[in-house]
């Protein structure tokens, strides 16, 4: 099949998007150069520039909702023009699309990915009525246009290669934008799961670095019993692995399509080879087991796949700001809080206090979490918002999940960078507030019993003494037995002999 | 009007509500004494000491959801009660109703707002489909055969008294529920108003309690300049005050209903006069300003009133939040943490460490606010599927809006007992904190100025070292010129004398 | 192991728990046999016939909350109970626990998981501050009261069988309730499984029943393409398997629990071969495959498990919703709506218009879908809320899941048995739209070519004419041809013959 | 106090926006002629063209989440831009800046409000950590360099006028960024509150032009009594009317601030007479009442009034929701749908079914309001994340509330302009729908009974006949009588006659 792509194609011979970049995408405006296009509504002003046609003119006139130009999600054109790609190889093999414009349709498909630029004729806004229609002729707009480009003639002339006949043969943006989403989610995911890897080993060095440092474990904001920093760091890698695997089972999910149910999930108007074909494309293509998901009418509707992934995202979210809430304890005072690390400064924190310090990373971390659990909700209600055989709704849930995962992923970077990496413990700190942790006793429990620890406890807080001074002191145990028991290694695991066994 | 009404009816030839309360209220039970009644589907058997009818059978066979009945929630029952005495009487004045009807109408109604026993008969599940139809029809039957009774009769003899003709007469359950729920908020809250007064009076008392306990003021958790602990809890006073004025002040919304609209809002089927007698009649009964919707028809499918009130109920929610997470910070430790106050203990806090105890009743603030900023995102959703010229999910609205009123009121009830109340400060602790906080020399930047005062700040940092001795030991201020500066009611208030000028 | 176990403990020697159903729970009345028990904040008497102790009686003076009680959602006491059965018997297996105690405690066990009633015991509130140590001192003291009942002892003779040193022996609320939480999930998801499989079968009778009757397909609310009544059917039985599956994967989540990592999951005072010992009890007990998590650390302050199951459930909901709705728009009318099927009438729908019936069993599905919601994001906030070792909000995500987990189940089932199962079609509707159908004109396309039929389709729309009428009135196609191409399996599958290649 | 202030001040001395504009923001690139500024942290290159100094470029570097600088929010610009100018005027007046200082702060204040293109110098991310502290610096370093210019200075030159000593004199970025916040939402709320009006007025119109078409009215999807098509469009009308209202009237709670209350709301280091200038400066700049809020602590932490307006926003943004999808539903079809309102065709819907047309426009409205809602559930866990003595998150509230003005005002104006004002009523349909439509005999059971009523609305079910051809036929009514109860006027409104009394 591949072969009679033109991987050839002389990239000097494309419109130029850098050109194109620069070229006005507003509506209306009376340029020399434009061209002239048709739809049911009649007719319209096309800018100069412009790989777009009159239906992505229309949704700009329709939709100037968020600024936010579907472009913004690179990972979405990708799956867009990926779709493209396989549907019109799987038309030329079937038959039903001659060679010349497959060719050039796969050629232009192959430069818009190549080139991140194009991105920029992307234009329509991400917020839109239509369930997504105005982003697949978008897409089928450029695409033909960049095709007849590299075949040596102006935009427009769609005779040759028309948006709607050549490019979006044998589709509707029924099955190819939800596939389409798809496939941006599955590359979306990915640089997400290398910070969260970054993220994890500097976490992961904290916890070596810190092994040996014993502090203060505390349930409900109380003193508890002793653990080491090293462990509490050793959590936060332990819950970030977590997300990893999390994340990687379920995106999975996003490898089943719809694709070639056409407008409703019956593929009316495919050839019963079609949709065997196309997956078979979209697979070498995205390199990834794309497989067709059993029920088409039912996968034409559903967007259950977004509401669950967007659950694993919160669920990420919640996570980072967990650990963002418990460095912002941790590192509080530096007098009159825990003060048991330090992160680093990043900026100066007031313009009244000489030399404060705010933890300014992880406040940002907290908010961003915050945000994707309201695209969370915002995706439920979307997906509440499904009516018979399609949900509407789609571009807002594409939006909320492609700007979670990129304000995630910028998140978990300054995150990892800007924090983490630089965080130092006061150790001392954390000696003197072990050392003051009444809680200290429960080791001591198996040794002295409970009644005697509760006595030395009782009179350790009314007298504001040290558990190991009033120990030496009614010499209940010798101070090198009492060392002995309070060794860290023993404190911070499971201490209790085989004697009474 | 009220002349008609026997408010002498004896009690004594009422159906007892002790023995209704004890009788089964299970469905199809093959008792002796039970009687059939019939609707469109059929006849069915209703147990023998039911007052409520067929109608209310279908639906505990329908919605076997919740488990919790509409009477769970007394001013619920009250609101449509009063709604159904308003419509007797004035169909009575109107000519619709005669007097022996309307007499014993009103007498039942007087009977069941009397004795909250009667809400045992409510027992509709709360989860109901139908627009409230059930819980409308479950009123109706209940009354019918209370009056019934009053008049020497059994239940089910609706010739006389009829569930549908004479009870709900000229009403429909679309303005009739509606109504009912707006009269049972406007009663549910004002309990909660009183405990939040119960609330505001024990910060007040503990505001003026620790008036003069100078502490850390803390930023983003990070030490910042001086207050007093008094401050902080005339904070805590003040925000409930806020918020006592906003209950009251949004709660008035609900004293606008759309009685008379009957099905749809055009009033069909209704006198022209009608609305306006049976506003009259609420008002009287209700003692509240209660005043007809402008646009019948926009308010029998608004729920606006609902939205925005939850969403005041949300506020408030997360307000006692911030002060239940307040409260635990300030209590953290007892020596690793914050330590400035101490929570009055009220259980055991942990079964391995002796003497550990925890801040369980703001814990407790803190879920239930969770759980109502949940309700308010289900009324969300509830408001958001109104569709035409009804919504049909204000059972659920209702049941989420008595749901957090209740838990809201227990929640602040057992706050301000069980914890505020009983709160004591940690002078010493509040002011050994204050003396190492290096924040403190903000106070001195007017006089010392911002360079001096940075360079001993970062001594203090570095040396680990309090402020006040660095500036003695250096000579920048005599001893009792720097305790003037510091003087308590200096450092916490406007500060910078006319001089400057 | 087993062995030791009294499983021919009589019955009649157990306290019964009918007797303790209507003991009065309510705290401080002074009856003639209550007893006294004591703990760190003094003395009080506990009614005569309570299993329950002090720490229970302190936690229901302190949580008057929710007036449901935990003993409301049976399969956590089933958890809590299976888990100090596990502990027993590990304990003694340790040599820790002698085998009077561990048999008395076994045995205590086993009686409460047999007999239902018990669950009466477990009062206190579900929504309760303190971590759950409430909920695991309720059964501690129970487990104890019961087990000395079988010694023939009265309650509160502690000294014999104790709440915290034999029955919690080994353990903390830290690892006892998450584990007991998460058993409880793994029973309550199964009786919701069996629901949902038979929702599943009977869309698919409907699904079958229905699969010769054609009907338009509607995207965004407009007609679209032919497909069968069937096929609709079939998308909902589609989606309800992918729950299906979808609950039980994500269920095994639960079978990783943190049993043994005591306060803060350090192990801190277990023998080090505990956590095995009690883990191979568990996977006994309870026949699931219970691990142990691979951090302790992590796992006895992480919620992530609910967090994700939450959004499972609420997926669950948002596809039972987007049915209900599917459900109420199809049956709509029964003249000015869509009116393709019939629900069956389960009530009488209006007071005002005779014969008027409503959907109020989807209706209630989609409420009980919106409250799952909202308590997913009671959930979100509760899991934000965690703090260092512990997060202390998991009673109330506890409430909201088991919750959930209840009125999905309740509402699936009255789904299934008073709305799906006796929904019929209505044939002629179907058939009557679909000739009406202007989008029917799309199969034929591929032989008339676009622009003949938009033509068509133009001039349908405009004269208010049948596409297939005018078909034949302009001799486009015979209408034995027309007939063929609009055979409904051509129209609902894909269609497009080889001819084209 | 305005004389001093010099409005004359040349534009042409002025550092040009333009120049600016196109000035690269990027950090750290290696530019000719940029400057080198100083913080804690050390020294840093300023690019050339830049306003902002080191503390934006900390946070630019600290900050890359969203990509959305806070310049995008105008209304914040001018909400800061006012109180840094308010500020410099009360500082002046009470002696503390010199007429220099202050006449060179006002100018620079002046001509940011007059050029949105300083906008552009806004940059640092509008998610960030640091309680708005970075959004404060940027501001003040601006305004210094754009004052530092009108004094022919270049940028940097600190010493004649300072970011902190003299922009940011007697403030914290802890009252500062709160007020001007609330100045900014005060701002942002008047173009929604326009664009409202233009939709009440739109629906209006429709009301007036539809009055005479009568239609079924619907309640739960199934049909109901009659109304007319303008009572339906009235109140949509209604219900915006009353949003506008809600919108006024709770956007005033924004005139309460905290200026003055420097850091934590004791003032500290400000001049007692400082509040009381400041705030007449603020009233006299903004044209608004602003006042002082009782108590500065409880202000300065509490973010109440956002929670609360965000909750009148979401309710705003569910009733928009309603309208779309009763758009939707009115004009589903065309054939197999209700199809009483056209919707205007705005483009085309479907590559595959010729002549398609969607709502899109209501369709975009439904999504922008569940963003809203997402919006309204992330400031509630930014509110509820307040700690102590400030919110650390308002940047992020700040972020959602202006998103979710301008989406909705965008959404508002598409609607009315592109939707609303093309509607047109199939008055055909219409009648055609109300003549089946069997609930229209409500309106004869006060003439014909209950009974009779209900025998013929069965007998129209079952044989699908007129209920108004079987009256005729059954010589219930004559056909003039029957006409003249059923004439429109008579069928909506109340309808009952005096003869009854």
């Amino acid at each position: 099949m591949t072969d009679m792509l033109p991987d050839t194609a002389n990239p000097a011979d494309l419109p130029s998007p850098t050109e194109v970049k620069t070229a006005p995408v507003g509506v209306g405006g009376a340029r020399p150069a434009s061209r002239i296009e048709r739809d049911l509504l009649g007719a319209a002003e096309i800018p100069a520039g412009a790989l777009w046609g009159i239906h992505t003119m229309r949704a700009l006139e329709n939709f100037p909702i968020s600024g936010t130009p579907i472009g913004t999600f690179g990972e979405l054109v990708q799956g867009l023009v990926t779709v493209k790609q396989a549907a019109a190889r799987a038309n030329h093999t079937l038959g039903y699309l001659d060679a010349g414009r497959a060719n050039a349709i796969d050629a232009a498909c192959n430069a818009i990915l190549r080139d991140t630029r194009y991105c920029d004729q992307f234009v329509v806004d991400a917020m839109q009525g239509g369930a997504g229609t105005s982003t697949n002729m978008n897409a089928n707009e450029v695409i033909a246009n960049v095709a007849l480009g590299l075949m040596g003639e102006k935009p427009g002339t769609y005779a040759l290669i028309h948006p709607n006949d050549h490019v979006n043969m044998a589709q509707s943006t029924n099955d190819v934008y939800p596939t389409a989403l798809r496939l941006g989610m599955l590359l979306a995911v990915e640089p997400l799961l290398a910070s969260l890897a970054r993220l994890e080993n500097a976490f992961d060095a904290k916890a070596q670095a810190f092994s040996e440092i014993l502090k203060v474990g505390r349930t409900q904001l109380r003193d508890a019993v002793p653990m080491t920093l090293g462990q509490e760091f050793h959590a936060f890698r332990t819950t970030i692995q977590t997300e990893i695997r999390s994340l990687k089972q379920h995106a999975t999910a996003f490898e089943q399509v719809n694709l070639g149910g056409t407008a409703i999930g019956t593929g009316l108007n495919t050839d019963p080879r079609y949709t065997h074909a196309v997956m078979a494309e979209l697979r070498g293509l995205s390199g990834r087991p794309m497989v067709s998901a059993p029920d088409l009418i039912e996968a034409t509707s559903d967007v259950g796949a977004f509401v669950l992934f967007s659950g694993v995202l919160k669920r990420l979210a919640l996570k980072l700001s967990k650990i963002a809430s418990d460095l912002r304890l941790l590192s509080s005072g530096p007098r009159a809080g825990l003060g048991e690390i330090v992160l680093p400064p990043v900026q100066a924190g007031s313009s009244i206090m000489p030399g404060k310090v705010n933890p300014v990373i992880p406040e940002a971390v907290n908010q961003v979490a915050y945000l994707v659990a309201g695209h969370d909700l915002t995706i439920t209600m979307c997906a509440d918002g499904g009516q018979l055989q399609l949900n509407p709704f789609e571009p807002m849930i594409g939006y909320c999940l492609f700007s979670s995962l990129k304000i995630l992923r910028a998140a978990v970077d300054t995150l990892t960078t800007r924090c983490v990496s630089g965080i130092s413990a006061d150790g001392s700190r954390c000696q003197y507030l072990s050392e003051l942790n009444i809680g200290i006793i429960t080791a001591l429990v198996p040794v002295l019993g409970y009644d005697t620890c509760s006595a030395v406890a009782r009179r350790a807080l009314v007298e504001n003494r040290k558990v190991t001074d009033l120990i030496i002191e009614e010499n209940l145990l010798s101070s090198d037995r009492l060392a002995e028991l309070l060794r860290p290694d023993a404190l911070t695991r499971p201490n209790i002999g085989r004697e009474a066994g």
